[in-house]
């Protein structure tokens, strides 16, 4: 077995788009688990675009990366080494291990993962986080009703076209946005989108939105913030809902950008705009995730995953993950099952 | 009796603050009623906030005012004459009479007033749509706990000073914002606000809510908008709850304002946006009133009103009250009971 972990830390804090140069790839001692603990080797680690606001000096997000840190996010591994009774070597777990090769993490804080159930990945994906929280933020937040249009924006993104699907099983008419980078034709061929608008100006897109939503927006899923979401804000229909998951399109600006204000159009639309984090649902975990599995087994939700190779190649596809070039999840192969 | 109706219309679109000129006064045949219908002579006529969006053309408010058309309004007045079973010679009556003298309504339309419950007055204000706004905007839509901070805009307006009371009741913290025209100490001696912030600079306006809100915003019922809203917004607490009633600030731009985008504060705070028109807690407006009124009559509902004088005085009179120059509720006196 490997006698170093190979991490990647945050050296130099972002302004804009991160660099590759603020990250490190460092050399670590291999760590040992004590008692309640396990040593995971990572299989696959999630790149999260939440990570970007935690490495701000004095960031939004809970928690600012302290320099020197490993950066954290979710990975499924595979434990090689447990001193607690509830795992064995070789389960297969998912958790917060972070952007190493292996990691040592407290029992309770992983969660065991049937690889007989589905590709090991969608523990990440459909099956993990993002998939919880399209669940939550779309269902509990927004409450769509069949026959409703459904707006999301940063749809081809792990949390987005997990979004757009869900809403066709309750089904509503959804409408799919994305960054230019991304080729998004997929979100209609092979995930059942009505429509994926894959904007390259601000005009095009109230055009877009216009024909692709004659009747206004009933529920909008803001991945993105921006140009995009003004544009959705003008075409809500009466009692409207907003579910706001993230806001990409400004996480990475060196000053802060204005737009047009907008909160009268919620007065006359009656709309809700509610901000939320996955983890407030945390208790209704188990119930999301067999809603979920159900789906999956069922054949009714399908998705892409962008893979990077070797944990020397996360900075940059985390960087790409931010400018909107990747297509369904953003993932790292660190190693083999 | 008279048999000439004096009338305001609307004969140009303001572009910015409504002018004078932007209105008439004309002199209308005295209307009879038909079957079902009453003539009522206006006693109190409300100025309300809302009707400067539905003067633009496209306004977002529903129903836009026709050029020529009298300006519509809520009044109080006596009924004179009678073709419905339900009312007599000498009923108060409270409904959208426009801004006239005289007008014939619909009895359906029509609200009798006790007048030996409260001044008439009050009819159109604590015990009325801006009562019910206050009420429905702040409880419904915010659900204030024991010991919050409620933070409220347009405080010294009529829908904001019942807000602030309603607040304190519910045993919250109240902090109330207000133009800078307003003296607004008032809302601190005579209705029992915490604290009044009449800001005059933004710098100040950040300073002011930092001491007054030292634990920062539970909710915040807006009926203001603009640089309030963005200093508010950036003082949320997590779980935070904001009613959005109107945008004061922004409804007589000549040209649309930018601001900061703040949706990303709502992600991290988990915070809800709401807006509201109160047409849509009708059916639970009896609920409402009972309330306002129990409370009024334990002396718990106090409020300020900004009274000017006869139907010519009604248009420079909206056009103070939309530069934030009332102290509490707008009305215009048109007759003696």
């Amino acid at each position: 077995m490997a006698t170093v972990n190979r991490q990647i830390t945050l050296v130099a804090r972002p302004a804009g788009f991160p660099r590759v140069s603020d990250f490190d790839l460092v050399y670590a001692t291999m760590p040992s688990p004590a008692a309640g603990e396990l040593l995971v080797r990572s299989i696959y680690l999630s790149l999260d675009p939440h990570v970007r606001q935690r490495m701000n000096e004095n960031g939004t997000y809970p928690r600012t990366i302290v320099l020197g840190e490993v950066i954290p996010g979710g990975a499924v591994g595979l434990v090689v080494a447990s001193e607690d009774p509830g795992f064995v070597i070789g389960d297969v777990v998912e958790g917060l291990l972070g952007w190493q090769e292996y990691a040592v993490v407290p029992a309770r804080a992983l969660r065991k993962i049937d690889s007989a159930l589905a590709p090991l990945s969608t523990a990440l994906g459909v099956l993990g986080m993002p998939g919880l929280t399209a669940y939550f933020g779309l269902l509990d937040i927004c409450e769509p009703r069949p026959g409703e249009t459904v707006v999301v924006s940063g749809a081809a993104g792990g949390v987005g076209m997990i979004v757009g699907q869900i809403a066709k099983i309750r089904g509503c008419h959804v409408v799919g946005v994305a960054a230019p980078d991304a080729g998004i034709s997929w979100l209609v061929d092979e995930l059942g989108f009505d429509a994926a608008i894959n904007y390259r100006t601000e005009a095009e897109l109230h055009a877009r939105l216009e024909e692709h939503c004659p009747d206004g927006v009933d529920v909008y899923f803001d991945n993105m913030g921006g140009v995009v979401t003004d544009a959705v804000v003008r075409r809500l229909r009466p009692g409207a809902r907003i579910s706001v998951c993230g806001q990409l399109s400004q996480d990475n600006l060196v000053a802060p950008e204005t737009g047009p204000r907008w909160l009268s159009q919620l007065v006359v639309k009656q709309a809700k705009v509610q901000g939320f984090l996955v983890s407030s649902f945390a208790e209704r975990f188990p119930e999301g995730l067999e809603r979920l599995a159900g789906w999956f087994t069922q054949g009714r939700l399908g998705y892409r995953e962008d893979v990077a190779r070797g944990l020397e190649a996360a900075p940059q596809a985390f960087i790409g993950m931010l400018q909107g070039k990747n297509q369904g999840k953003q993932l790292v192969h660190l190693s083999d099952s």
